[in-house]
């Protein structure tokens, strides 16, 4: 991987060669931005290329935009998707979409299409299918200029998480969310170990199990429940499996509580959500915590 | 409805008129109580019926059980349901059984009438599906004295409830459950007023709402959840649909909470489980209150 | 105590003996609302009656205010009080002020009647000593015309106060608060009986025990903390005593939790203050309820 | 400091004198555990010292005890204390005793003496007065064996602690309890920023305010507020002035909630004992955490 000192003093080729690709079909981007050097930060970094696409002309901008595939379209079919498209829009199961599914991203497509002639443009990444959907609905419904703002906006979100995957130095974007939970049995006072966790993703009409996990003998997983990358905007379900932490103790049968779930909403991609359950067998609490 | 002071004084045959159909098919259990009278109680009433089965002969006991009906027996099959016991089977859908929820109950039947050479009885009204086969199981494991003990205890609770629905008059056992709610919102000390309350059982393989309510100006529900008879013992979710009520308050998009689940058991069906939410846009507790 | 229908039709001097005393030293406003009959609602006859002293002359009014005694006055002074005037000041320790804060009320009221030329006016009931001293301070700085609409206003609710304690009838304004509580032991999922509990007003410069009581078997106290007439404004410590409660299950010497303090403010005298405790023998959660 | 390794590889006299002071005016344990080098922790050199000190005749033992000071002897006293003692002992204030309560340790300590004929001795850096003095009437009720073994513990904890304070090296014994706090803001889902806090230790007799501090960003203290040694069992009382965090949002004057006090008591010298408050204006709760 570069290093933004290398990218600061290599060749023009050698610039344009490593940063070509972050903006889609496009190293016209880079060309500009390699006479904008040096750059302090990889931020600065991005930020200059997004000037460069800000500034270009609107009929430049429009045809950039245009360069973008289209959400949800088969893989096999005749549309040529970079790499990293390809990448981002697989990992949401985009290109596995059951007829219905593919029928209503056609429909939204072909409407978006119509009203604002460029693809419908959405940092993938940062989303779950359901938000997907919610922001095409209501993006429908701007005006074109606000439009082509947004759109221009998302593709600051994607081309900043591609450059940061490229590119090293200091100054990196903040481009990772956390999630992560903790278990405290306040019933002895103690962090809550062995108490078993089921992470699904519930969406509007399915539900998909992300993970399970054990916590500790601090009441936390080993690793975080998600990290790395930005978290996905949408729903979630946390079930803690109680029941069997307390069966010792718990004098009921059936016991109140055996799987608690917890039902919660991520809306910021990069922030750290932290989702506690402070328990007893006969009560619980959650909240956002940091 | 005939009170205690009329059975206490009436004459035989319509002290037998009243109460013969409490045991089922048993006439006698009431035509023995008649010359313990008189009762201070209908509570006492009900023990002086089931001493009379308790001190009975062991093979009048088990002539007794046999004449009880097999449990999820398909209403047009060749057996005599009582009224009372098409009632009680009916209100759980033991009549509307798939034939795979069928089958497994003519195995566990033909099981438990193998092993123990009585039909199995349980106070149906008392369970739900999951918790009658959850019994079911368990006490295919008891030796056989042990079984006719509790099955006799179930008769205890079938007809207790019987009984409370035919006679009138003082120290009627405690045979109703309560379930209630209360929202509280704890981010602007006051009760949650207009939140939607969905209410459902959660078996080991299906849910079925059971009600839905709306919380009034105090937070609670004009009606308790449940009440009228006893609960049944098995497992609920309440959801509350608390990103409405917070819409105008709560900045992120979407809320970090939406609808709240709170999965809980009930175990015992005479008592009141009160289950309130105390609740903010980023955080909530619930408890078994009083 | 005479009713509401009563004083609709009785004579003018049976009226005027009822009511002659509600305003201090001021017959004239019971005449005036005499011609005034009838009312539908007691609540409707106190806002004749402050109709009556809203509408007089300024002068009138000033005249009015000025037969008021001054606050904090002590018993033997030169000064008349009304009966209803000295029991309301009594109630609050008005009448046994130390030295200090004797001097401090000197002083306050000197300031007062120099800026504004009445005494000083309050609901005493409705308030701690505290309050009154925030009060007296905040209202120094209002302008003259607005104190002289606040001052009507404090004699509003002292009006309406009297006028409940001697008049019956439908329609009674609320002037009544309650502060209540409830522990529940969500360790064991049930009401905690047995612990004691303290209950303090806390003074900017000194504190007050009010009463204890012990919880019963519900949880609850057999009385409201308080009730029977406005809250006083004020802050107050709740002490519960559940370390000797959880004495058998807590394994820690000393408990975490011994006495939970609870301090907190009542703003609106005829609210109702349900302040419950949530508390196993490792955590607690109090919050405003209903 | 000497380390481990040294220690394993000096000379008798190097040995002796870095370790000849750890146990009071007994040089001779240092001598003995010399002999039974090497170390392969400094937890194992203190476990080899206090062997020494176990297997000790019983003659042996009692002169050892006998040779500790007396506690809450005033400076300036014919006592001879260890300047490791007189640390101790200062650090609690026990050479600032009030004359009641020194007269209450003179008290305590002839009758221990007349009972077990050595002073009484206690870790004192692990305890507040309260709980010096709850210990030593306690302890005045043990049968003699009994006592010199919870003596010669005693003096297990106060050796490991001045010897982690002279020798480095692996596996020293914990030795260190931490006390923090955390508020959360639950009315807006994010760590409470600039919330004062006072830190106070809460005797039977008297109150002693410990610290101040002012949460940051995150919603915690920028250092621990206790840590670096052993905590001392007995209670404190966080108070968190979130009416002044609130301020702008609370609609209630006064507002519900101002100073909250939060009560409770370490008895567990060396653990973490996180203490945090999730708060709304309306509401709180507080649990040990982890």
């Amino acid at each position: 991987m570069p290093d933004l000192d290398h990218l600061n003093s290599c060749s023009r080729d050698a610039f344009t060669a490593a940063l070509g690709d972050i903006f889609e079909h496009s190293p016209w981007v880079a060309e500009a931005a390699f006479r904008l050097r040096p750059f302090a930060t990889v931020a600065a970094l991005h930020d200059a290329m997004m000037g460069v696409v800000r500034r270009a002309a609107g009929t430049e901008q429009l045809a950039f935009l245009r360069r973008h595939p289209e959400l949800g379209g088969r893989v096999g079919r005749a549309e040529i998707l970079t790499a990293a498209s390809k990448a981002e829009q697989g990992g949401l199961g985009l290109d596995r979409l059951s007829a219905e599914e593919f029928e209503q991203f056609v429909r939204l497509n072909a409407a978006y299409r119509e009203r604002f002639a460029v693809p419908f443009i959405i940092c993938v990444r940062r989303h779950t299918r359901d938000s997907i959907l919610r922001n095409f609905e209501r993006r429908l419904a701007n005006d074109p200029e606000a439009e082509i703002r947004t759109a221009l906006d998302e593709i600051g979100l994607i081309t900043r998480l591609r450059l940061v995957a490229v590119v090293d130095g200091p100054g990196k974007p903040k481009t990772e969310g956390t999630m992560s939970t903790h278990v405290l049995d306040t019933m002895d006072g103690k962090p809550a170990a062995g108490v078993g966790i089921a992470l699904h993703e519930v969406g509007a009409s399915a539900r998909a199990l992300i993970l399970t996990a054990t916590t500790n003998a601090d009441g936390r997983t080993d690793q975080p429940l998600i990290s790395g990358g930005p978290l996905r905007i949408g729903s979630y379900e946390l079930q803690f499996s109680v029941g069997g932490y307390f069966a010792r103790r718990a004098a009921a049968d059936p016991p109140f509580l055996d799987v608690v779930p917890i039902r919660f909403s991520i809306a910021e991609p990069e922030s750290h959500y932290h989702v506690p359950l402070l328990v007893t067998p006969w009560s619980y609490s959650t909240y956002r915590g940091s």
